[in-house]
């Protein structure tokens, strides 16, 4: 474990901004960077001038592969004005989002910068679903994962059936997490999906019923998700609902030092932990149904922020596939191991329980343009926080978290947030 | 500008290892990083254990596109037995290595790190020829740049012929720095071309004598240099010889705080001055002959170490193509700008001249393995001012600085080194 450490210097939130997320044929990243910047200068209550920016960070997984386009954080830095300041891309896989944060942090706490634009983008939609599904198995270890036939889906499924082996985890545990994340997501309305799985299930009865088609029996959202025609299987146990989507999106948020934060809003959010730790690729690992780089991360972050799991208020979790998100509820203390489906059947981690997680429809409702991702979760943090996510607001937070993975945890990275105001 | 800056922290440099450079169909990335950090273990003199690593920067510019491996620095950190430390990737194409050690300098600055391990590597040699040319071009601006057929030679020619142009350099000026650089390898075991220009010449001679064959009348480097069938125009006035190679290589240096780098040796070399700047795509400039991305990196390197451009006793530049190292000479303000060619006419940038320009070979004749390349001009640094370069040494050196390009200038880093004992 890393050495206990705290920063010499306070770092808070002030802005942030993204992109609608989805499929968007017409734009590139730049186009989809250039909206949430946008978005990031209104959301700045005292106003500010983007010449303040001392430098940038970009997460990109792969808009070498997606676009056929390398080098990206000058080009993002161009569009919105700031040539010739320093630009910097960052990747660590679905994790570039939280790594890019984490050096943002890191920058302004060694005093060298002030004011930090922390950005994320991704334009996946370029490629056709099976090349990106290519695209996304060359984050796994091509020697020792991808080249022997391992897909993502086909990775999480095997953590999926490792769980379900060691605790009794069941298909419907992994079905209500979806469940969950899509009713969070339909109140998300820059979510891909703000639909829930009740409505996407009634508007395909009523198709069925104007077209004088058999009408499906679905009953509930649970028969629904169990339908092989509705929910079919793509790496059992994970079916479609279990996946997060192929997106194109970007989202940005501003970083300054604490000491200057009240210049720009009356309510930053201050980062008071952070971790970051990485692992061997899955065939190498002792144990599958925990992730060691989330475990180290979760670890540094709750240590610099001397906080306890029990501490935090709310999460977003990287909930790529719904086993992730149980994975990740138990790895970052919230339950013990294996109590994770537990927790979900009794409804705690809903947006309405004592653990509200992804209040924002999580990777699998608002979706996952990768290297936006992690960026993303920090900007529903953002909100939550101040009291401003609307109707999906949970009452009364003041400790939110952060938790992003790459691939199946070769980086993780855990964030700590607080509202003082 | 930005503003003025110094870290409260200092930062040195205890050891440093490198693969050798050039082309190796049987090695993969991690291979030769694990090569890279064998090396760097046995220079440290008074011994380390890798435990005490806290993080690790790798600079990689697409093993995405060169090796279908995206997700590169957790791999990094499994091969050399660092997991669960944090690994960290840094892209800025070609400048990805110099801005590798700014982020890790930051970090030690911060606090949060005492000793980081900064690595750099590409494995280009997969792909055939022409596809490399297609990878690198994916550094430019693809919608701007690359999507109207220019290639990397094709965007420094532009610049050598606006040079031209405006100052009146001549294709002679650029050979006389391919003819040197390949001296100063001609003395670096590591190279990839570990050979003069005058004994490639000599040796083609020789061949075509044993075989029969007409005898080349090349009477000295520069009519090699100028004969079509040795060195063939690859985008005019860039021939063969004025453009680095496809290469293969590794490199890796440990970074310390500065108030324990005694205990890894008694030779530290401190990072005093460190710079990074961005700037558009080539047509969006307002000149073509200078680099507005490293002016601005160099600023900020000589005001945060105190020194001005002659007090610099040598430098590694970023030589990708021949006529960036005249650039970067006038860019440095090492000689004014179009004094570049003067100062090469004179013998300046030779090894014993008065200001020594790439000892190492530099990209041209050490090989340029994109992500390794920023990292292997720090080794050089390394060895020159610990005065262990070998035959290739320059005596007396204090201060050295390394001068790193990403595309033509879209990222531009500069770092500035003492030596103090």
């Amino acid at each position: 474990m890393l050495k206990k450490k705290k920063f010499t210097r306070e770092v808070a939130i002030v802005g942030a901004g993204m992109s609608k997320f989805g499929i968007f044929p017409e734009k590139t990243s730049r186009d989809l960077f250039v909206e949430a910047f946008k978005e990031l200068r209104a959301s700045i209550d005292k106003g500010f001038d983007p010449k303040e920016i001392d430098a940038l960070y970009i997460a990109n997984f792969s808009s070498d592969l997606f676009e056929g386009q390398c080098h990206t954080a000058p080009i993002m830095a161009d569009w919105i004005g700031q040539v010739p300041k320093p630009a910097t891309r960052i990747e660590n896989a679905c994790a570039s989002g939280g790594v890019a944060l984490r050096q943002a942090l890191i920058a302004i706490a060694s005093g060298i910068y002030d004011i930090v634009l922390v950005g994320g983008t991704e334009k996946m939609s370029n490629l056709p679903t099976e090349k990106v599904t290519d695209t996304l198995a060359a984050a796994g270890d091509i020697l020792y994962e991808t080249n022997c036939g391992l897909t993502f889906p086909g990775l999480y499924a095997n953590m999926a059936t490792a769980h379900m082996e060691r605790y009794g985890t069941k298909v419907e545990h992994l079905m209500k997490v979806g469940i969950k994340n899509h009713r969070n997501g339909a109140l998300n309305p820059k979510a891909q999906f703000n639909i829930s799985i009740f409505d996407i299930m009634k508007n395909k009865q009523e198709k069925a019923i104007r077209e004088g088609k058999p009408v499906p029996d679905w009953e509930d959202e649970l028969s629904f998700m169990k339908d092989n025609s509705a929910n079919p299987v793509i790496a059992w146990p994970l079916r479609l609902f279990d996946c997060s989507p192929i997106t194109d999106g970007a989202a940005c948020v501003l970083l300054v030092g604490g000491e200057i934060a009240r210049n720009f809003t009356d309510h930053p959010i201050y980062i008071i932990g952070s971790g970051q730790g990485s692992d061997h690729s899955l065939p190498e690992r002792r144990e599958q149904t925990s992730l060691r780089s989330i475990r180290e991360a979760a670890f540094q972050a709750y240590e610099m922020a001397g906080l306890k799991p029990k501490d935090i208020d709310f999460a977003e979790v990287h909930d790529c596939f719904t086993i992730a998100e149980i994975i990740a509820i138990e790895d970052l203390g919230f339950f013990p191991p294996g109590y994770g489906p537990k927790a979900i059947d009794e409804g705690i981690t809903q947006r309405n329980g004592s653990k509200p997680i992804n209040p924002s429809g999580g990777l699998k409702a608002k979706g996952h343009p990768i290297g936006a991702s992690g960026i993303g979760q920090v900007i529903e943090i953002f909100y939550q926080l101040r009291g401003e996510a609307g109707p999906r607001q949970i009452p009364n937070v003041r400790i939110g978290l952060t938790h992003n993975v790459g691939t199946t945890g070769g980086s993780g990275v855990v964030h700590i947030y607080e509202r003082r105001s």
